[in-house]
């Protein structure tokens, strides 16, 4: 009776939420304090200040319909405007309101591009190990998605299975970074790696590939440059949310950059339009739109990440795992202590460590920790994740 | 290089937006105060008070986690509850949380809905005049749109076209009451006529179609009841948003009943779920979850846009102008005084007067006045009218 692809999407449960409910469930027997639960990437440093400052002001300021009316499709040009110069001041780049589009989030940013994009037979690439609803994405708007093999060493791009995947049926190629789960950030030497091959794409068969950014960590870094991409490639789309830098995941709000530079610009912002409009976008949250008008580009204080990143590095590399040091975003990625990563992480939970098997992200035998947790809790954890190593050594 | 599908949709221009746009640069010529704008369905009662006073408090009281972290995909379950009991005080029904999932508005809800039924071949059913989206949203999920033609002397239902439109492919009928844009209220005998159908097309054939209930305008009615789906058939999905009742159309905040009773409930609601999924939908804005969950139910005085109505519909008549009389929302659909309503509405802006043709509606020959504006720019547009109706006599 209903749609049978839409039924199971709706009810097969991810690895990570189930996860999380297990350990939901732990926490009411054994006590909260007692459970390790490193499954979710849910930002845990407060909203800042001042942003919830300015929702405050902004709903005790102005008459209703001007805060809470149907805004235009891309967003109110007031707020796209702002959006714009923050970013030309922080990247030098030239951008107006008219290249940005706003949106509910950069979930739907990525999937808005997709579905611009995408006719019948395309092939989007992205890169192992890689947030898993891309797959869902990119199927949904009738593409297909191939992955390129992970480069654990540091998890940079395999670039020997990049060219092996590109094909003539290739209209885009999705990055994130810094990236979920990696942690990693890709280098200059890596981008522009990644745009000259996208460069000879064009100048030897006029294939316009597409790169899009999915960037919702960008400010999540920790010591090192996250290259701005518009820089290395003309063809580029950059989709951002707000999600993680001001912690306001649901609130949903967003952008995607629409270059000038990027191969045929009314076409592409035209099409960007048309997918927000059928995947039923109507509008990004308007409150949520003027509020980043005041505070887009405002810094934002990450130390505590780069701090928890570092403890649980040091803790996890001192137990005895192996791991790429984290350079972004909330996550580390270290290698299981046994080749099936489902059943490394079911050992954890002896020790009520809850961790997410990489072959969730398309690279076994790793597993995924977030670290947007208390402080407190990882350190508590160290012991046990030296208990659960002592076990492997035997 | 990008999808034509979405390019000719993010930037063919509805002709709503084509006309208001014309309105905003005739403002600038002529000033504001000279054009008598009907084109657009935006709300101008004030968002009520304890609707921002909501916003406010929960802003300043809780930790930001727990108003702008991620909330599990149906919503909030205290919101869900809240939302269910509302209904339940107001409609006599019996609902629980796990029978609504909250959206961002009405156009994801019945978007949401269209997407988690189709199947290839299928068909949706709709009565003309009818919202245009409609048949943009159920191409989008690969359905096809059958319209029943309009029943001018009430607009109410012509069932002799709609049993000539029902097949054994129909999957589902969307009807929306009070209805854009014909102002119309569907009565006790319409409904109970269209369950009977329904139910035989069940008992009959085996076939199981859903009613799509639309209704964001369900609180905007004058003095005649709009009667609560779901007592006159089974198999009914409930498609709601704050958007008109409490003035928050860019926020985009409503939600979908899926009831018990509704054909195969788990596969329903999770189908429900999984079309949000694919649509990006991750939550509706957290913020407005928490608000509506203490504001779900509070009465809105929507006797502005009565009498708004009233005044138009009088002053129309009194001009000659053949209408039904306003039941609801906050629209008029008078009859053309020619045949070709897009030449109509042509002539009317000669006196500075945007209306709608109701061609666009599916109903030629007809035209839309949205009366969600000032009353004074009603009572000053009445002469103008007037003597438009005069050139007609002439």
């Amino acid at each position: 009776m209903v749609s049978a692809k839409m039924y199971e999407l709706g009810t097969k449960k991810s690895t990570i939420r189930t996860i999380f409910e297990y350990g939901r469930m732990r926490a009411a027997e054994v006590g909260e304090e007692n459970i390790f639960d490193f499954s979710l990437g849910n930002p845990n440093i407060p909203t800042p200040n001042f942003v919830r400052d300015a929702a405050v002001d902004i709903l005790r300021s102005y008459p209703s319909a001007d805060v809470h009316g149907y805004t235009v499709a891309p967003g109110k040009p007031s707020v796209r405007e702002a959006i714009a110069e923050s970013l030309n001041r922080r990247f030098d780049t030239h951008f107006s309101g008219k290249n940005i589009f706003i949106t509910s989030g950069a979930a739907a940013a990525i999937t808005i591009c997709f579905k611009a994009l995408a006719e019948p037979g395309d092939e989007f690439i992205t890169f192992a190990p890689y947030f898993p609803e891309y797959k869902v994405f990119v199927e949904s708007v009738g593409a297909e998605l191939k992955v390129v093999r992970p480069r654990p060493q540091d998890w940079q791009i395999d670039f020997d299975d990049f060219s092996r995947k590109l094909s003539p049926k290739t209209k885009a190629v999705i990055i994130n970074s810094p990236n979920n789960p990696s942690g990693a950030v890709y280098s200059r030497e890596t981008l522009t790696k990644l745009a000259d091959i996208l460069k000879r794409r064009f100048t030897q068969y006029g294939q316009r590939i597409f790169l899009i950014s999915d960037e919702p960590y960008r400010e999540l870094a920790y010591g090192v440059e996250v290259p701005w991409l518009t820089k290395f490639y003309f063809n580029t789309l950059i989709c951002y949310s707000y999600s993680k830098s001001f912690s306001l995941p649901g609130e949903r709000i967003g952008y995607i950059v629409v270059p000038n530079a990027v191969d045929n610009f009314n076409e592409t912002f035209g099409a960007v339009a048309g997918a927000a409009r059928v995947l039923t976008h109507v509008n990004a949250p308007s409150l949520w739109q003027m509020v980043i008008a005041r505070c887009a580009g405002k810094a934002v204080d990450v130390t505590p990440y780069e701090r928890n990143g570092m403890l649980l590095y040091n803790g996890l590399i001192d137990a005895g795992f192996k791991c790429v040091k984290p350079q972004g975003a909330f996550y580390l990625f270290p290698k299981a202590l046994e080749e099936d990563d489902y059943a490394f992480c079911e050992r954890a939970k002896k020790y009520d460590l809850l961790l997410v098997p990489g072959a969730d992200f398309g690279a076994p035998g790793y597993f995924r920790a977030a670290y947007c947790i208390k402080t407190d809790t990882i350190q508590r954890s160290l012991p046990l994740f030296k208990k659960l190593a002592a076990e492997y050594r035997g």
